[in-house]
């Protein structure tokens, strides 16, 4: 075997609060990980330095040197160009036309490429978790928005920018709710848990949701996915009709990508899906069955998300040395 | 150059009405062409003997003989396996599991190949049209329904089981109007000449659409695309709204479009938008611009279809002349 195929492969995920890194070997298994937080930093110098220290902290406790690497994957929120190796626009770490692929090359010594975070993490499950084996698949991520990616004949699919696979704004009630991208009536706006937690301010406020009235008041931004399954298992029925509602939404955009992209699987991941777990995914799917095509929604598999948190790590660095044996 | 790069090949457009078989050259251009109708065919047999003399009268239009022929490509309407050249299923030609392309190159001597017919009409505007020079390339034909097609990094997109690309029934109404699919809230409910027709019936009921009224009455089977445009031009209040709503509908799916395909170019055909032209593209375009995302729209282009019921059958030509190279 070729000395540059035992080399292990860094896969980074650059998150807007923190950063997690992973040495990884050749059959996908993550060696040694390594966390740091993304925020209090000045500036783009102490974000290129802190991920310097966050890669060697993890090769240190892989007994690895950089000499070892063979390349670098990094999955980052935003909009990418991924061949230039530049971020485009990243508002939560405050970086525009950020050339960070050349930037971090030179620090470290080994090639570093670039890639979308929730295409990284569709990748990582289609090489090494529960997408493993299609080649047509749809990814659908719902947290406080709902990411999407897709993968075609097995390969990723970009699109014309590198922009696709927005799937959570896709149309799905035009004219209806405020979504975060500025329009009105995106799958996201309907279907995300911040959807759902807009609601459940309501049932706090009329006090039909004690649970999550306890652990977050009325305020959104703490209502976790957790606390929409302890109210669930406190028997709040109200609860429990707004997650069915958002699960059956989340199946009408799930119907969409059926009888668009006629995929072998549509994988769903993300906070809501690992803690409501069966429950909420067999209400998605039971939606998307009355709403899809029987023609297409027929051989559908729907799989949950297996590889967690390293998903997008996995992903960055199998699709780094794809990159890497290109160029 | 070698003589199977000259010899013509022929394209075949199998509707549910008519027929339309054209000799292709190598540039795309139709030298000969012959036209018969599909209806009145006893069974299968009757069917491929018609296709057969369709077929021959079109070469000898061309003054060509059958060995002059590379191969032909057949675009079909309904769900194909490419690979094994079977019509799946064709309500309106009583087919199921048919194995045309084997069956017509027994016939015909020369290789056969099957394509759905609005995936051949997209690779036709790509190859030779309104959609040259693209990569990826969302195609949407609204008509009795909405046909979309879908090319991804310059190749047919036709997804895990050949179906791919129906656009029409991406659900933008969730519990909405009913469509000819039997689900409710489809793009096709609502956006379609068909849609357009059935409101329309109540506008002729109640006056306010004369000119559709004295066309058709209220049968919406006759409502052809030109006794919209007449209604408009005869200044119908009630019609020019009808179609504005209905191109309306249309921009909210061809912005979901662009928010999950990034692509280049949104190629619009079929006859709506032959007939009624501008004013319907641009109230489309119009909608697209305010429903999808700003960083995504931006630098999608709207164009016309321009091959007209050329489209079918240079499409099928072309695939058909990439797949026997491939065999």
């Amino acid at each position: 075997m070729a000395k540059d195929q035992t080399r292990v492969r860094i896969g980074f995920d650059l998150g807007g609060t923190k950063m997690l890194c992973g040495a990884i070997d050749s059959a996908g298994t993550v060696i040694a990980g390594k966390k740091k937080k993304t925020k209090e930093l000045s500036d783009s110098e102490a974000l290129l330095d802190r991920i310097v220290r966050c890669v060697d902290g993890c090769l240190k406790k892989a007994k690895l040197e950089r000499s070892d690497v063979a390349e670098m994957g990094i999955a980052a929120p935003g909009p990418i160009d991924t061949e230039a190796g530049v971020l485009l626009e990243t508002p939560n770490l405050g970086l525009r036309e950020f050339p960070m692929a050349r930037l971090l090359r030179e620090r470290l010594g080994f090639p570093v490429f670039l890639e979308n975070d929730v295409n990284a993490g569709l990748y990582g499950e289609y090489r090494h978790g529960g997408a493993g084996g299609y080649r047509n698949i749809v990814g659908l991520f719902p947290g406080t928005g709902i990411g999407g990616a897709l993968i075609f004949d097995g390969a990723l699919y970009r699109g014309a920018t590198g922009g696709a696979g927005e799937l959570g704004h896709m149309i799905v009630e035009p004219g209806g709710r405020m979504c975060g991208c500025g329009r009105r009536g995106c799958l996201e706006a309907v279907a995300s848990r911040g959807a759902m937690a807009r609601e459940a301010a309501l049932l706090v406020i009329s006090g039909k949701a004690p649970t999550i009235e306890a652990g977050a008041g009325t305020d959104v931004a703490r209502m976790k996915s957790s606390l929409f399954l302890d109210a669930i298992e406190n028997g709040e029925q109200a609860v429990v009709e707004l997650v069915d509602r958002a699960a059956w939404w989340l199946g009408v955009g799930m119907a969409s990508c059926v009888n668009a992209f006629n995929p072998d699987v549509i994988v769903l991941g993300g906070g809501l899906v690992e803690k409501l777990g069966r429950r909420y995914v067999d209400a998605a799917e039971r939606s998307m069955r009355e709403h899809a095509m029987e023609f297409l929604v027929r051989q559908v598999k729907i799989v949950s998300a297996e590889l967690g948190d390293d998903a997008a790590i996995v992903g960055a660095a199998e699709l780094a040395t794809e990159a890497n044996a290109r160029s």
